[in-house]
């Protein structure tokens, strides 16, 4: 670690980079290698010299990083990426870089400490507690969720360790009313919608997989789940002597972006005890706009909320902001307290008699009051570890600004819509469910209503258009039918793009259909 | 997302990065903050505009990013942080940083890719696939654990959540076999110097807490787990209808470095049908030295293997090496499929008939054999997205070389023996353990050999080491005893920081001595 061949290598590297974005629509969007391309690429073994040794001899140092990025980055690795970064990229859901996002990151790689606890580097325990309260605020979030009381947030790495913290922290709760042995009878309720990270979080804590009730959400519903169906389940579960405990909805599915109904959702959970998490992963961004937070109405019931700042919101990936409005249940299922992390400043959520035992001379002027200002984040979470992630979305905030982001996110809904005017001008085409954000979900029309026909045209649809390197969609199933997505949100999308993609969209259409006729 | 902004701004922060690094010996190690220091510095709510947006209206675009490190980074942030790339670092285990490691995150906060499937990006799934072989080889695993064959390994986060992971795949493997009602009959072994992080996979996979066996280990083992104790207790729990499923040995424990007897706990294990996992966490690294290999004789019984590049390989943070000899187990344990993640091309570890009907055209071209070429990580980890974390690894492989590493590891080992010799020839202290690797545990001898006031005096000692801010050590309990680690391993470490470490004990050591007389 020398200072200075940081700040040559540090250099050279902000150049690729930067030069990457200028040039980054001369690539496929999606990366057109075959399975095992690199392994032809590299050796078998690691070297036991670095190979450009000479340079670093010579002093050469930046020419040394120089040719690594020309003769490995460049002619090895690029092939191989698919450019998320890409204006042309429409699939799945976005992962904003920016350019606040992209420093922050540096910051944190710069600095590289490990802030499993308060004492491990109290800027990077503070910093997040006080931005994610600033994040809870854009929202309106209720005042539950805010650190000053018993909640918080914490930034997690992705929505899949955010529900399957929340899962936990549930299933220990309610095990310590009903007993450990009660696990098998622990009954989880979704619809059938909502992304498979809460499957496999049921999978990882142990619900056994027929109590994982995914119930079926159709067109009737615009896939969001029935409270009167939801209702009606938990009753017969609660007959069999089954223990309804938690409930996940969704503020825009992953398949259509569909909009679960909080509000009598929360109300049916509530009324049975279970914990109710609300999974805006995608959707929670455009929930700063005042005229889409209605959305979340019904957040107030929830005991947990969660939304992917590194999926619409410009913060580099990863970074998974999730609230609770009780920290001591998720405390209670994921601390450990090993003597070596021990230290007489590591303050906890532990009652403030305790924590004043913790601490002695100059700190035990502290307030009892004071003794909520901060936590260890390794007991919210499943890594001891952690990086300092706050920084990247405290720089976005700073940098851009709440108006800036509202901007950012109408934008891209404003590109949706227009997607969905052409779909609509060409009747070949069928937006299939009401566009809400920024996901247009449609589909080329089955010739002759052949639905199966109409399964593989657009599946052969896809594929064309992502071989051309030139867009990048994917798809999904809804009601048997094969949908494609056309996700809004990359950071350098513009106009320009989503007609080019919708002229691809065209022109590959015609030729399946004359190839079809 | 402006690429020119993106390189001023970029430039910046690496100049920042630099500088920080160049004076790094100025700011205490241990951050001197008291707790909610922040929240006096910051404001309650993200700003609705950003703060210097007139700079940005003046096209001062460099000195919005200068302002900002000076008014918010430098004079707020940094006054809480705890340098953990200090050479003056000493506590806990180290977590490294170097210039490729950093570049390298660079790399992959620039591309910002998500990498939950191969597709997504291949680059990032066969270069994780192709460096952790290139890993597994320096470290002379079994080829059981390469990828060619039915192993192969993964980056995960921490070694929390490697354990984790192959504990979910040991529990559903026997779970398969005796019934999934037989949760609560599973038992898992290890030492109790075992890190925290296995208590807490249990606590997530749902065993049940009297079945979690952390077996006593003491100083006649050095703190290893005992081959015949270990027997014992698994026939005990056998004849009472318990099932063991699980064993965790550790190379190098937190506490003090103790290395459990891998090959006698691998054959119990193996004789009982039971997982085999190592954590070699912190010591692995040290066994790319052929002198410290013999410290992993027995690793061949083993089912899975994981140290972390990001504590003393020179790999930011994060970058923990995982590798498991059947990743069958793991993806059964971890997978789900749901549609709107399907793709042509997304390889798995299905069977080859199965991978081939998910390709089609040019690629149905592809023998059986290489339908093993490709993984999707998702399947092998708790998240489902992923950082594109192999760039880090295999620049510090590519641009360090083996050797280098080797040379790294060694100055650090000699660096530990120093400071054990300074420690021999003080009669007020003792070396508490051998030494093994890179830390040292030690204490101040207590007074009139009264024990418990020299629990006391270490801890005073420690507190008042830490309080100077020149120096920063941690501690541990061992058999009752408080005592002090003195863990080497920061990159900038040279003899002159252990030197002047020792020097600050010793002071506060005489005056802490003449206070208690």
């Amino acid at each position: 670690m020398d200072a200075e061949q940081l700040r040559e290598y540090g250099h050279k590297m902000v150049d690729f980079i930067a030069d990457y974005y200028k040039t980054i629509e001369n690539f496929p969007v999606l990366s057109q290698v075959e399975p095992g391309y690199l392994r032809n690429l590299l050796p078998d073994s690691a070297p036991n010299q670095p190979d450009s040794f000479q340079h670093v001899l010579d002093g050469e140092v930046a020419q040394l990083i120089l040719e690594f990025i020309r003769l490995h980055i460049q002619a090895k690795i690029l092939p191989g990426v698919t450019h998320w970064q890409s204006p042309n990229y429409f699939a799945y859901y976005p992962s904003n870089s920016s350019v606040a996002g992209f420093v922050g990151e540096m910051l944190s790689a710069g600095l590289n400490i490990v802030g499993f606890s308060w004492i491990a580097s109290p800027a990077a325990t503070e910093l997040e507690m006080i931005v994610l309260d600033w994040l809870a605020k854009m929202l309106k979030l209720p005042e539950d969720f805010l650190s000053a009381g018993q909640g918080g947030g914490v930034i997690q790495g992705t929505a899949s360790e955010a529900v399957l913290v929340v899962l936990l922290a549930a299933r220990d709760k309610v095990l310590r009313r009903v007993g450990k042995d009660a696990l098998e009878k622990l009954v989880v309720y979704a619809s059938d919608q909502t992304h498979s990270s809460l499957q496999k979080a049921c999978q990882i804590a142990g619900i056994h997989p027929e109590n994982c009730r995914l119930l079926k959400a159709t067109s009737s519903t615009n896939y969001a789940l029935s409270p009167e169906f939801l209702s009606e389940t938990i009753s017969q579960d609660l007959t069999i002597g089954l223990i309804p405990f938690f409930l996940c909805a969704t503020v825009g599915t992953t398949s259509s972006t569909a909009v679960d109904p909080l509000l009598s959702l929360g109300k049916i959970a509530k009324s049975n005890g279970m914990w109710f998490h609300v999974d805006a992963a995608y959707a929670g961004s455009a929930c700063v706009c005042p005229e889409f937070r209605h959305y979340m109405d019904g957040v107030e019931e929830a005991d947990s909320f969660n939304m992917n700042a590194h999926k619409w919101f410009l913060t580099n990936f990863d970074c998974s902001a999730l609230w609770v409005k009780d920290r001591s249940a998720l405390v209670q299922a994921l601390s450990t307290n090993p003597e070596y992390l021990k230290n007489k400043k590591m303050a906890d959520s532990k009652p403030a008699k305790t924590w004043f035992l913790m601490y002695s001379g100059k700190l035990a002027k502290l307030v009892a009051s004071q003794a909520n200002m901060v936590v260890d984040y390794k007991d919210w979470q499943v890594p001891l570890g952690r990086r300092f992630r706050s920084l990247k979305l405290w720089m976005v905030l700073r940098l851009y600004g709440l108006e800036n982001l509202q901007c950012y996110i109408r934008n891209h809904i404003k590109l949706a819509k227009h997607f969905e005017n052409l779909i609509a001008q060409d009747p070949r085409f069928e937006v299939v469910t009401p566009r809400i954000f920024s996901l247009v979900c449609f589909r080329l029309l089955p010739v002759r209503n052949n639905e199966s026909h109409g399964n593989k045209l657009n599946h052969q649809l896809l594929d064309a258009v992502n071989s051309t390197g030139s867009a990048f969609i994917s798809h999904t199933v809804l009601s048997g039918k094969y949908i494609l997505r056309f996700a809004v949100g990359a950071p350098l999308t513009e106009e320009k793009h989503v007609n080019a993609a919708w002229k691809v969209l065209q022109d590959k259409a015609t030729s399946l259909l004359a190839e079809s006729l």
